[in-house]
């Protein structure tokens, strides 16, 4: 009997979908799940006729492994992930590569690719995006360890991937936990988006009273736009235009209101802040979920402090495509991307990731959930200059910045007024707005900690350390 | 000869004037620094005449102090702190006891309290605020260590903390690393108070023209307030109307304004994302200085997106104390604390540090940098609820809230208009209004989530985990 080309082991949804790709490309497989009936499951089910068989222990699968044998595993981060590791290192041999698809922290993917690699295993520390229809139709994949470890499963990967016009989404991201380091930055990007396109939305809905129809009209009309057009805008105006099956109404507003934020997008920003890089978009995404998470309290306190009726404004209307929101939209997801992609840089020399920039922004382009046509213009950018110290530098997101400036104040300015909160807009404001202010007032911060502590400081007209004896 | 009653290790200017403050309360003192000549300036400068010795070595320092030994390092956090520790260790015995009044890493101090207490020695992880003149004159203390190591010290603290109507600004603060957390935190509030003044001044000078003298009239009447007297607006008073020497211009304006953002306020906030806590304003003043250090980039961009003409408006006048922008600050300044506050107050349960809240409101009422008569407000609001889920809960400060929000609103909204970055302000605006609304939008996060990866999602109108075939 003939040993299959690829392994996999867990049966999730993500771990269904990428065994089914592999399959379909060409890779004969076997799976093997912690608990058999789930992979008897599947070998009837979905699994049925095609090349793919099944193993009840860790030994039977990698048994039926060719060699080097290539295993990716898709189980829950953390404990669990490492638990596999042990349990199955007995069985490989030099030379066997294992590739962890799951969302793992990257300090541990850090670790187990040193550890696994110190044992002649291969190990691939690998960020997936694309949710269950990208893992079957070709998701983007992040992989990142040992450039010999990639060779081994570059012609694997590069099958399942999706393709855009430059080529299919998967490159070898650069060593250790680097692969899964990009993928946590994505989620922390994707964040961003997800918040801002709900504000959007609670802005149309409460100042203009539009329905679920009428939004979604608009996040259509985005989504034909070489700024906006994007997974996450196109999947928005589905989202808003399906009804309730029961009620007939929009189900969007049956949902509840309330999101999680723990792993990766928490991951992203404490990241930011121990590489010192500024991340206030994606920091306000991810405490609009914990602010969301207050329901309780919330309802509590909306009757001590009542919002204001609120008075229509000018967000344009749907026939312009809600000129001034939509510039506020525009600008708010660049700042997403910009300060993710600062993320990277940054990480890229503190960690030695020796990232390559413009090949992240092409991986991103197609299969994921951020993927959109900006970022073509994100990889433009870098391609003309990898050492970019930010979007805001490259002349195309300049020009965008400089002309739709005015209307994000407008919104967030109107919003303010109305008592909406726009913690994303708002952010993105206050971002751009500090980056072309040459002159920021933190120079008295710098006078108050010279006068409490004698910190000293340095003066804009000679150079040197300086203190003041500061008196009234 | 008789044995001094207490050590200090470490002859910067904060341990020079915790010795003193410690001498003049009574206590015979000896002093070790690593390097030995400055030991010998101290003791023939500001320590001559002084119940104070010096020592050449360790050794001799341990043998010249009574038993128990009490021994405070003011050294510099991190490895310079282990290495006196490790080289102490040798000489100590059983009962003797090492405080470490430094800006250690809270989970450092949790690990050496371990380690210590295992040997039998004592050891105390103590934030200290109050710069130089308030370690001199009177610091506030975060002790934090086991109880008997507390005791050991709470009269040598009690006579040389500040004193305030209720007491010593001084009490034990709980378990292992809680005494350098509450002042980790302690400098998270700060941060935001001083981000928060910066922004007050920056809109006066741009908008209104004022002077330094004219600002500093304004903090003048802020800081015979109830709601803004404290240390932080005093001082502000203080820096903007102290003029260069030499040109007799206004200093402030003379300083870069470039703030370094390392320790304290990055590990509150990263906590905070630990602990699932909202601290928006916080982390907006922190970076703030984040965007302050981008100076060269900030120059370079302000001449490709330049600042419009700020228009004049309305923050009201010196006569009236800038009552809109009053209102503004004292939100924001509420804010801050209240993020703070709700940071400990989770930390206390998840940590087990049975914090008592109105003890630390207490202890900061007096000698440190966040001291103002708003902690009164503080200790009284949990004193009345001790499990206060925030202040925005309390009587008083939701009176304040409801009644400063649209002045708040008015002057972000103004900002906003005239392109004037105010993060602190903005993001306390955003951080209130997400406060007081009962349906926010991530509705659509969780229906987007739904649709990409099958998440399922909670309802408003019925119990239990659903999920929706997304269609157009």
């Amino acid at each position: 009997m003939s040993k299959a080309h690829f392994g996999l082991i867990g049966l999730g949804v993500m771990g269904e979908n990428l065994v089914l790709n592999a399959e379909r490309n060409g890779f004969s497989s076997v799976v093997f799940n912690r608990t058999y009936s789930k992979t008897e499951e599947f070998l009837q089910g979905r699994g049925l006729g095609k090349n793919i068989e099944g193993a009840e222990t860790l030994q039977e699968f990698v048994n039926k492994l060719e060699r080097p044998r290539r295993i990716l595993m898709m189980v829950k981060a953390g404990p669990a992930t490492d638990a596999v590791i042990d349990n199955i290192s007995g069985y490989l041999e030099e030379g066997d590569l294992l590739i962890d698809g799951g969302n793992s922290q990257f300090k541990d993917t850090e670790r187990r690719v040193n550890t696994l690699e110190s044992k002649s295993f291969g190990y691939i520390g690998m960020g997936v995006s694309g949710g269950a229809k990208g893992a079957l139709e070709g998701p983007s994949m992040m992989p990142g360890g040992t450039k010999a470890s990639y060779d081994a499963i570059e012609s694997l990967l590069t099958k399942m991937a999706a393709k855009v016009e430059d080529g299919p989404c998967v490159a070898y991201v650069g060593p250790g936990g680097s692969g899964h380091f990009v993928k946590t930055v994505h989620n922390g990007i994707e964040y961003g988006i997800e918040q801002i396109l709900a504000e959007a939305y609670d802005l149309m809905k409460r100042v203009k009273g539009m329905n679920g129809q009428q939004m979604s009209e608009v996040f259509g009309i985005w989504n034909n736009t070489d700024e906006l057009a994007s997974y996450l805008v196109e999947i928005t105006e589905i989202c808003l235009n399906t009804k309730d099956e029961i009620t007939g109404d929009d189900v969007v507003e049956k949902i509840l209101d309330k999101a999680g934020q723990k792993g990766t997008g928490l991951w992203t920003v404490v990241s930011a802040l121990e590489l010192g890089v500024s991340v206030p978009t994606i920091y306000a995404s991810l405490n609009a979920r914990v602010m969301s998470s207050l329901k309780e309290q919330r309802s509590e306190i909306e009757k001590t402090i009542p919002s204001k009726e609120i008075e229509d404004f000018d967000l344009g209307n749907i026939s312009d495509g809600m000129k001034p929101l939509f510039d506020a939209v525009v600008l708010a997801t660049i700042a997403s991307y910009a300060q993710g992609m600062d993320i990277l840089r940054e990480a890229s020399a503190v960690y030695n990731y020796g990232l390559n920039m413009p090949s992240i922004a092409q991986i991103w382009k197609g299969g994921c959930i951020i993927r959109s046509k900006l970022l073509s213009k994100i990889q433009d950018a870098y391609n003309k200059d990898p050492n970019l110290k930010n979007l805001i530098f490259d002349d195309w997101f300049n020009n965008e910045i400089a002309t739709r400036l005015d209307n994000l104040a407008k919104v967030v300015s109107l919003s303010t007024k109305a008592g909406i909160p726009v913690p994303c807009l708002s952010s993105t404001l206050d971002y751009l707005n500090s980056y072309r202010t040459n002159r920021l007032p933190q120079n008295l911060v710098q006078a108050m900690r010279d006068c409490f502590g004698s910190h000293t400081y340095e003066r804009i007209d000679k150079k040197g350390s300086f203190h003041t004896e500061w008196m009234k």
